[in-house]
């Protein structure tokens, strides 16, 4: 088992302020990671902060945050931005150059939390900037995993999971004890449709996909945490960060969400997180790693909760998790057409499209149109990632075409 | 918070074999560490083991662990020894000077694995030798916990916990982060009676009290855990290792026995150690520390167990737990006159002398009794813990007499 990146250079870890910039601000994590660092004034100076359209939710956060310049990828929201932003000192800008530009500027963490593969051009310029980096973006190792990590060792930057079961095992791993690592399991909660029929599933409407149990997240996520795509990413993510080979990575369903993820050490002992679904948890760590700081999380009594249940994932009712270990046995590009698959799938049946199965049988459908690989680059540069990326979903949109042509006919 | 001793100086960890001493062989510790220790050839010397009376069982140990010396505590049991010995070269000797010059031969680990009060001149004399300690004893720390860790700490020794829920949080611990503890959790399975009514508990038969449902143990602790003052002396013994005061200590019932203790951090993280009830796991865990290596253990699978739950001890039935809480605040004069009554009074009870619920009603007659401590010497040596004990000892031995003449009357 290789070192993930994270674990090889020790941290600064004075009391000066740590230099933070925020990409993908205005989302789920983004906003999450605004409470952690209004909840311990004089620990963080925010240099960036990115949004994808929201200029004006932006707008606040960087004055809130006293950022030195706010970012909006969208150019059209540059006006909505400098005007929110006028009088305040904090520069503003817009357009995929300038936030690239912004990641780039050099701090001591960069919160990579834009969500799909547009996160990936920006977290790769902080990491060449020599920021560390607290992931959020999953995309930008199943699109590109290889050379992304690649890069961040050749940096010598840390990348520290944000995800909550990989935060987890990031947690509860011991890095002198790698080589005594035996598997690494992360928690699903089964999302909406852990006990429904498959029938039942390809009927559900987007509001029933959308009404997760137990995380609050944007919309394109909570739809993978409902097809079990989400887990799918992660047993990549993880495959990625941690260095262990598909067969030592497993997923349990866990539906009170409390166990986040554990490792099983080869001479019997278990190391679990727990606590609760709350990302502010995952968030502050990485924000305070290698230390620990008082955080406002929601409330979390083990005898209150009473019971926690853990069953095997079904992968008749939930394709999308062995497509994702399928694609994970064919590298980088293989997850890199999963994602972008999945992608263009979720993205058709948020907009009613599509049926709830036909987002797996769409990634399904990519993959095998695309198996071998003819004519597509190998992933060792952002472009290439976006070449393969943009491919995948010109196939998988073709794939959605014939199919609503086929139910219509 | 203080820093346990056992986290302060590095270890040894080359591939040379480690030095070890076995106190207590043939007891349920000492058995399961001959296991871990045959289970991994060449990595461990062996240079002493004990016994207190069971000759040819220690004699068996010796030879399969190719020990230097073998010593039995009772000296009627010596002639049994050498004969067992004989033709071997491994050398035998008998009593309590022996025992204590065995121990305090110097090696990497001592495993301080005798049963009760007499186990704490021998692990204090190992501690002065300077050899680390595996302490499965926890009577040293109920007993004489200040003036024993203080000893450590001068000689620059390691005390590593055995006991599994200590042991579970010893894994869960980071060093670094020892402020940002919020609180200690170590579970209890509750016992044979756990669900019985008061006035049952008081008919239980010896064999009934004697009937664990999760773990193989020596009678003594075996019925410890069915008046849960295992659980007391244990939250004795974690205030002393992890420096926390009891409010910070938490009893967890957890019928299953999976999850044996977790830290609760400032920032919201929950770090749990898991595994079987199988005590090769925290001795192997010991035996390799800072390291892990694979161990042999009872087959463990979560979804195979399937539900965890977890309750609030109620101090009603099990007053013990109260007892040594309120023990605790008295400090180490009152938590060991605790547990020498305590002693005294499973023995009745072993012995078909007492009923069930007599066993906290003494200890807390002789807690009342010894109130104040006039004429008690403070801890500060090991005769001096000795006297104590002796003392709770004699009136816990009243305490009994005076109350069968009652019943009798």
């Amino acid at each position: 088992m290789k070192s993930p990146v994270s674990l090889t250079r020790p941290v600064r870890t004075g009391d000066a302020p740590r230099r933070i910039s925020i990409l993908g601000a205005t989302g789920s994590v983004g906003t999450s990671t605004v409470d952690v660092i209004l909840g311990r004034p004089g620990a963080f100076e925010v240099e960036a902060v990115t949004a994808g359209t929201r200029a004006a939710e932006l707008a606040e956060i960087a004055i809130r945050l006293k950022a030195r310049i706010a970012v909006v990828a969208d150019p059209s929201c540059h006006g909505a931005l400098v005007e929110a932003l006028a009088g305040t000192g904090i520069a503003a800008a817009a357009g995929e150059a300038a936030l690239i530009e912004a990641a780039a500027r050099p701090v001591d963490l960069v919160v990579a939390a834009i969500v799909g593969a547009a996160g990936l051009a920006p977290t790769m310029a902080a990491i060449e900037a020599g920021s560390d980096i607290a992931l959020a973006n999953k995309e930008c190792l199943v699109c590109a995993g290889s050379l992304f990590l690649g890069r961040a060792e050749a940096a010598g930057v840390h990348v520290l999971p944000v995800d909550s079961e990989h935060n987890a095992i990031f947690q509860a791993l011991e890095a002198e004890n790698m080589p005594a690592v035996r598997s690494i399991t992360i928690t699903a909660s089964g999302g909406p449709f852990r006990s429904w029929t498959r029938e039942a599933m390809q009927r559900a409407s987007v509001a029933e996909a959308l009404n997760h149990p137990r995380w609050s997240m944007g919309p394109k996520i909570t739809i993978d945490s409902a097809t079990m795509m989400n887990k799918g990413l992660e047993v990549i993510e993880a495959h990625h960060l941690f260095g262990l080979d598909a067969d030592r990575l497993e997923v349990v369903v866990h539906p009170q969400s409390v166990v986040h993820g554990w490792i099983t050490y080869a001479d019997g002992s278990i190391l679990a997180q727990l606590g609760a679904a709350d990302m502010r948890i995952p968030i502050a760590h990485c924000l305070a790693w290698p230390r620990r700081y008082a955080t406002e999380t929601k409330p979390f009594d083990l005898v209150s909760i009473g019971t926690l249940t853990f069953e095997k994932p079904d992968l008749e009712r939930f394709p999308a998790l062995a497509l994702a270990r399928g694609a994970l046995s064919g590298g980088d590009r293989a997850t890199n057409i999963l994602n972008a698959a999945n992608e263009v799938a979720v993205d058709a049946f948020l907009k009613g499209g599509i049926g709830f199965l036909d987002i797996a049988a769409c990634v399904a459908e990519t993959l095998d149109r695309l198996a071998g690989g003819s004519g597509l680059p190998d992933i060792d540069s952002v472009a290439a990632a976006l070449a393969v990326d943009g491919e995948g979903r010109r196939v998988a949109r073709a794939v959605l075409g014939g199919r609503r042509a086929l139910r219509t006919g």
